[in-house]
């Protein structure tokens, strides 16, 4: 096994890189910016190197830095957690080249899974469902009609040079299209000087829903899915598992998709493939992530092993089991970041005066934070993810909507009242909700 | 079910009761001492009556302060925690006759377990195994070899003025019978001017494991095992689950000894049935405890369920489910006292100056603490119960050690360096120790 693991990130993940690497008897080198001197994952690794100031692009994405940190360390892998360089195919090779092992994806897989054109190709060939669409720039009306038919009414219209909803038409019928056609040119000429139109299915009330899968680079496994619909311009807020949508026969599908997605690229480590499901159950795929995420914690809950580990196990060759694995609970997990729900969510760096956690049964909190720790403005907001885990779904909410009650953090803005409001929100309760929920939801001033 | 209840206890376990409460949607008032003023339990329950000052006999056993602050928040039922009132049966019964609900044993029920000499009568006649012994004092020498002989060796001979081991003799064989009878008399004619003795079966090898019950009144389950072996001068200092002297067949044995136990008095609400357990996995009962215990919180970690929720729902009058529960993980329990270890663990209250608590996959903290909480002189010692879960129990060992590296205790002494240099110890790592594993466990200065 590794002997020695430099984990390229700060925060919560490299906190729990580093309790995993301890409890499987790896050493931990820590790197951080002047910013985090200070920080938790600096305290608890067995050795820190400084490797430059607060701006992430002279120390977290500063990869001659990374790298000499790694050699003069002997570290001989590198643990890239989440964001930074964890999906950076450059990184990647460079640790190749200098005979470390990088905890993530190749190159080339990088590169295959971070361009959506070619992704979508391979997906396609590999059987797994993608939005369908026009193959390129639509032709005339003829061809939007006959693409319309073929890929089945709704259809979403879209300017090929387009943004901020311009040039973007939803078509639930023939009858439509026609004028549809017209309008949707005519706007995209005179917002962008570019006429040019392409078409794809409008998915009806869509869920985001992901897949865990782990991979040995031959066969691949699911760990079931995570429901992350619940999110603000693309960041998501809250994550649950089991999906309140899901059904044994769905999950038996998007498994084996994610699982064909996994072979399909010789997938190595754990990953995740995500969909977009619509009411009817149908499922796309949207992208796949070659690294682990912040929500798979919810996933760690509910099938009773640690994915860090895993995913470690795999970098260095071990064999998945190749058992799917269904929750046996459920568990939501709330992101708890330092802004202000009450003002568009603007962040709210600076110290944190009072620190107070939940505990108790079903709790799991993830955190590098503790009183008087000072949020640095340079980085992500997120203070910690409170988890809660309970036999239902009903269980899990209400359970933490009593550990909510019970966080206390003091001298920075928190997200903390908005999922109190948003557990208390019927159609969340129900599981009522899609991608677009936030878009509606309506925070109430207290 | 239950509007409002009223919680006639402290600490860890009054803030444990208070969070199911508040997760089955019942009120909660907190009792204090003017000492307790700024505990949690204060803070976190929906209301608070000041029952009394600091010592114990005049507040947390003040039984007509208890009752009055029931009556005038109008609480329908009263949970006692442990230790306290827990198992009083007069105060049992004054609830009853103030018609609120006591969540626990009723009058009669304590008193037949609380005797110990009854409870042995009890489990003798419902078939459950007991240490065997002289009915009474030893006659003479033919009928202590004849006792002996029917017990089987090895026996103790104990003087019934006896105490500090004085008058205390272990016979492994006939042979040393005589020699043994002569000797034991005469010190015990000295020693207390008594030299009245009886005997008992020498348990060789004891372990401490218990059974945690459930029971309806007329029916019960089981919900499998604690080992609680490692304790000091009859103070537990760290419980697991499963036990790892445990055997299916023992298990299901032991199992089926508690039910037997629960359904003779008719036991109802959850309870523990705590057996002595010798070399040859052979076990006799100990005793019976009426209430929740503090290691309460490893079982649920195992069977994925709220045990102070049952415990509500079986004093409302609800029935068991019927099923026995089997651990699905490893969880262990160290009791994080503010005691020095190195002092012959002695209490060291005081004022908690930084409090910062492990996180992250696989660990539970219960705790009334926080940073600048002053721990009062007048009760336990205990700060916070650190639980590890995971896959195997090597894993939850691991886990703990690195649990315990990441907590932060300063302003008073804890036990957490005592539990590091254990979790250490090879054969608490092989799970090789007994009762008496702590009168030979030598901790090393730091």
């Amino acid at each position: 096994m590794f002997k020695k693991i430099l984990i390229a990130n700060r925060g919560e993940i490299a906190l729990r890189v580093i309790r995993t690497c301890k409890e499987m008897g790896i050493s931990t080198v820590a790197v951080y910016s002047t910013a985090d001197k200070d920080s938790l994952h600096v305290r608890f690794a067995d050795e820190a190197v400084c490797i430059g100031p607060a701006k992430s692009s002279e120390s977290y994405l500063n990869i001659p830095n990374i790298i000499a940190a790694a050699e003069i360390t002997n570290a001989d892998a590198i643990h890239p957690g989440y964001g930074f360089l964890s999906e950076n195919a450059k990184f990647s090779k460079i640790c190749q080249e200098n005979n470390i092992k990088f905890i993530g994806a190749s190159p080339e897989m990088i590169d295959a899974m971070g361009d959506k054109a070619s992704a979508k190709e391979t997906m396609i060939k590999a059987g797994v469902p993608v939005v369908p669409g026009s193959p390129g720039l639509l032709k005339d009306l003829a061809d939007a009609k006959a693409i319309a038919k073929k890929i089945k009414y709704p259809v979403m219209m879209k300017a090929t040079a387009g943004g901020g909803g311009k040039g973007m038409r939803v078509i639930w019928k023939e009858e439509e299209m026609e004028a549809a056609w017209e309008s949707a040119r005519q706007e995209s000429a005179a917002a962008f000087g570019n006429d040019g139109m392409y078409m794809e299915k409008f998915i009806e009330e869509p869920r985001h829903i992901e897949i865990q899968i782990a991979g040995d680079g031959k066969d691949a496994c699911h760990l079931s899915e995570r429901d992350c619909s619940i999110q603000r311009r693309h960041q998501k807020l809250v994550e649950e598992t089991p999906s309140p949508f899901m059904t044994p026969e769905l999950r038996k599908k998007m498994g084996e998709a994610a699982i064909k997605a996994a072979v399909a690229v010789k997938y190595e480590g754990v990953g995740t493939v995500e969909f977009l499901v619509d009411k009817n159950r149908d499922f796309y795929f949207m992208e796949m992530n070659t690294r682990i995420q912040v929500e798979h914690t919810i996933t760690e809950e509910v099938i009773n092993f640690d994915l860090i580990k895993e995913q470690i196990k795999l970098a260095w060759g071990d064999k998945i089991s190749g058992k799917n694995y269904e929750p046996q609970m459920h568990a939501i997990q709330c992101r708890i970041n330092a802004e202000d729900p009450f003002n568009d969510f603007r962040p709210s760096p600076g110290k944190i005066t009072t620190y107070h956690e939940p505990g108790g049964h079903g709790i799991r909190i993830d955190t590098h934070v503790y009183a008087s720790y000072v949020i640095p403005p340079y980085y992500d907001s997120m203070i910690a993810k409170l988890i809660t885990v309970a036999q239902t779904r009903e269980e899990a909410i209400t359970k933490m909507e009593r550990a909510l009650s019970e966080y206390i953090i003091e001298g920075v803005k928190s997200t903390i009242p908005f999922h109190v409001q948003l557990m208390k929100d019927k159609k969340f309760r129900e599981g009522d909700f899609t991608t677009k929920f936030m878009e509606t939801f309506k925070l109430k001033e207290i």
